[in-house]
């Protein structure tokens, strides 16, 4: 854990209004925890739990978007839950940050519940773990996805929302790990380009209800058929969320 | 039963080339029924069963395309079955056309198996069957989608490919369905518009397989943003699958 904590570097999020200190060497957070807090359907004065909240970025993101939100991360990992604190003080935001791991909730979260929960679950099922053992644990699936989804369940009150987000081709495990104990879902395909399949996808679903699963439109990041420069070609779309802090309206 | 016999019409599919006979008041396949067969990836000389083939718009539009196609349908309403060997017949086309209920396999059926299943299941869940019972039976969910698929994948050679169309509220369903026993999964989104979410899904799995699933991106049908009249503004995509016969690759 020693080099997290000795070597990490401030990134600015959300076109700089965010700063974030992260490992430099370790798991990183991006695009994807920005569109996951973009995708939460959060209003003024809710609760809301980060899953598995790693130095924050979703979490703060989200804070950063909407006033008012009682913001809480849990992180297994020490280093990065400090991270998260330093984080939120850096930009004035009021999150609480617990450390502890999901398979074994800590007493001051296993009786509270949250208008929503965030995930951005670990992704990469096979291969090795990566030799920094943070990034190690941030990217790898030791515990399975339908774990996650139903520590993220219980955490929720009735009718609150869970939002997050994955490869897109978990979509099948995910559905299933929500299957009748979640409704009123809206799946939406995030793609690189027009016209490409889904590399991640982002899913919203409301504890308890019932309404029929709605599949989305997909969410477009880059405007250009092929890359010369990522950076330089995002979407109308994807520059209000990723530059200026913009919902994503599911 | 009578009604469905005593008025039928001749509709024109994929441009003219194929014509059906349908019941003017009974369930009348179309645009479903074109794009299940459209992506439907089956090669020259391979066997195909449609399950619930209704007049046969699905399996006789695959045999239209792919020449040298062994094409079977299981049609439950002897009414439909009967539509169907006539509209075979009038096209030309070698379907081996059986009676019988996919919840007690005909004999014939029981012991063969497919390069390629297809199926259009029954859409309508909740409401009243329609008065007209080869409609209500057609478009009413009395047998539960899982079962649909059950038994598609039991009439499947092993690698052999599913490929169904249905109502896109129902994803979940049918992943949940195909879970563990097929892979190599591709799911088509079919909007009406560019973003707007989709009305139908096309999806195609290998049985057996253990492939990731590709969330595709999606197949829009109409090209302007608001419709005056639907059938003057397909997408060249569409009109080309539709009006011409073409493929969908997935």
């Amino acid at each position: 854990m020693a080099s997290l904590t000795t070597e990490t570097r401030c990134d600015g999020f959300l076109g700089g209004g965010l700063r974030l200190a992260q490992p430099v060497h370790g798991y990183r957070a991006g695009t994807d925890a920005v569109m996951l807090a973009a995708a939460c359907p959060a209003c003024v004065g809710q609760s809301v739990l980060e899953v598995g909240c790693g130095v924050g970025a979703a979490v703060l993101c989200l804070g950063y978007r909407v006033p008012g939100l009682a913001l809480t991360g849990l992180e297994v990992q020490p280093a990065y839950a400090a991270l998260a604190r330093e984080n939120a003080a850096r930009n004035g935001l009021p999150l609480q940050v617990v450390q502890g791991d999901l398979l074994a909730m800590p007493p001051g979260l296993r009786g509270e519940s949250f208008d929503h929960v965030l995930m951005n679950p670990p992704f990469f099922v096979t291969g090795t773990v990566a030799p920094d053992s943070g990034r190690g644990i941030a990217r790898h699936e030791a515990v399975p996805l339908r774990i996650w989804i139903d520590a993220g369940l219980r955490r929720l009150n009735p009718g609150g929302w869970l939002t997050l987000i994955h490869k897109a081709e978990r979509l099948a495990s995910i559905l299933a790990a929500l299957e009748g104990r979640a409704g009123d879902m809206r799946v939406l395909p995030i793609a690189a380009r027009a016209g490409r399949p889904a590399g991640r996808v982002i899913v919203v679903a409301r504890k308890g209800a019932r309404g029929p699963l709605a599949l989305l439109a997909p969410f477009v990041l880059h405007a250009l058929p092929d890359h010369a420069s990522d950076a330089e070609d995002l979407t109308p779309a994807a520059q209000r969320v990723l530059r200026h802090g913009g919902a994503i309206l599911l």
